[in-house]
C-alpha cells in the first residue's frame, strides 16, 4: 500500500491490536513515524518487555512478574472471601472501591461456547478446589452483568453449590448517581425484587 | 494500577498510540497477553524495525526505505503535473483511483499555527522551489476540505501564483452515489457554482 515494506509491515502489526482497522493503523503509523519516534521506540520495548515477563499468578491467575501476585501474599487480606473476577480490570475497579478486603480469583475470561472458550480455559476446576479447600467461607461471584457473565457465574455458582460452597453474586440496582426515568427497565425490575 | 509494573509500562507506552485512552490500553495490553504473545513480539518488531529503516523521500517527503520513493523514481510518471497532499494516506487514496500520472509532493502535515505548525514544517520553500523550476506546468492541490487544509491550500496557492506557476484545486460537489437530499448546503452550493 505505501511505498516502504516496513512501514506496511507495521500497518499489518498494529492491525492485531483489538479495535484497530486497517485506516486506525495506518493513522497510528503515520503518527508515530512522523511525530513521536521515541513513543515507538517505547512500545517496542515495553511489548518485549512485557511479554518476556508478565505471567499468571499461580494462586488467582492475575497478570504478575512473579510466582504469586501481592494480593495473594497480601497477609492482611481476608482468606476466608474469595472473589471471583472475569478479568484484572475488573479486579483493578474493584480494588478501587476500597470496600473489599478479600482475595481474587481472576478467569481471564468469560466462558462462551461459541467462541470455543469452555470451563477448562477459565480455570474451574481450580477455582472448585481452592473455594472447597476448607478456607474460603464466602464465593462471590462477580462477572459481568452481560449474557455471557451471567452464564459463567450461573455455571461456576452450580458447580460451587453441589461442593457445599456458599456463593453470593454482587448485586444489580440502580447505578448511584442515576435519574429513574432513564434506567433501563430490567434493571428496575431488579432493584424492586432486590429491594432492602 | 495493576500487579505488574511492565504491564503498566505497557499501558502508559500504548497510550502513546493516538485516540487510545487508558481504558483502551489495558484492553489492548491484557488482549496480548492473555490472547496473542506472538502478536505482541512481532508488533514490537515490527516498531522497531519501521523506526530503524523508514525515512521520507528527498524529492516528495513521503515515507520509504530508500534515498527516493517508487513513484518520484518511475519514468512513466508525468513529471509535469505536481499534487500536494497532506500525508501518505491521501497520496495512497489518490493513487487508487488510478486517475493521476503525475507526482506528488506529501507536506506530512498542514499549516495549523495554533499547534505551531508553520510554513517550514510542512516545507513550503522546497515545494516553491521544486514547482518553479522549470519543469512542472502545474500544481494541483489536494489538501482536505477541511478549515485547516483550505488555509493551507490558499498560502501554498499564493506563493506558487508570485512565481507565476500555474495551480488548480481538487473539484468540490457533490459525492458520486449520494442524495442530494442528504448532501450539505455548503458542498451542493459548490457544486453549482462549479458546474459543468
Amino acid at each position: 500500500m505505501t511505498d516502504s515494506n516496513s512501514l506496511d509491515g507495521l500497518i499489518q502489526a498494529l492491525r492485531r491490536l483489538p479495535g484497530v482497522g486497517v485506516k486506525s493503523a495506518a493513522r497510528m503509523a503515520f503518527h508515530l513515524l512522523q511525530h513521536d519516534r521515541d513513543g515507538a521506540r517505547t512500545l517496542s520495548q515495553a511489548l518485549r518487555h512485557a511479554v518476556d515477563t508478565v505471567k499468571h499468578c499461580e494462586r488467582c491467575h492475575t497478570f504478575t512478574e512473579n510466582e504469586f501476585c501481592h494480593t495473594c501474599l497480601d497477609p492482611r487480606r481476608d482468606a476466608s472471601k474469595l472473589c471471583v473476577v472475569e478479568t484484572p480490570a475488573d479486579q483493578s475497579a474493584l480494588e478501587r472501591t476500597h470496600a473489599y478486603n478479600g482475595l481474587y480469583f481472576v478467569l481471564m475470561g468469560r466462558l462462551s461456547p461459541l467462541d470455543g472458550i469452555g470451563p477448562k480455559d477459565i480455570g474451574l476446576k481450580k477455582l472448585v478446589d481452592r473455594a472447597s479447600d476448607g478456607s474460603v467461607a464466602e464465593v462471590i461471584l462477580a462477572t459481568n452483568f452481560t449474557a455471557e457473565g451471567e452464564a459463567t457465574a450461573h455455571v461456576i455458582g452450580e458447580a460451587l453449590r453441589s461442593r457445599g460452597v456458599q456463593t453470593t453474586r454482587l448485586a444489580r440496582g440502580v447505578p448511584v448517581g442515576s435519574e429513574l426515568e432513564y434506567v433501563d427497565l430490567g434493571t428496575i425490575a431488579h432493584a424492586l425484587v432486590d429491594r432492602r
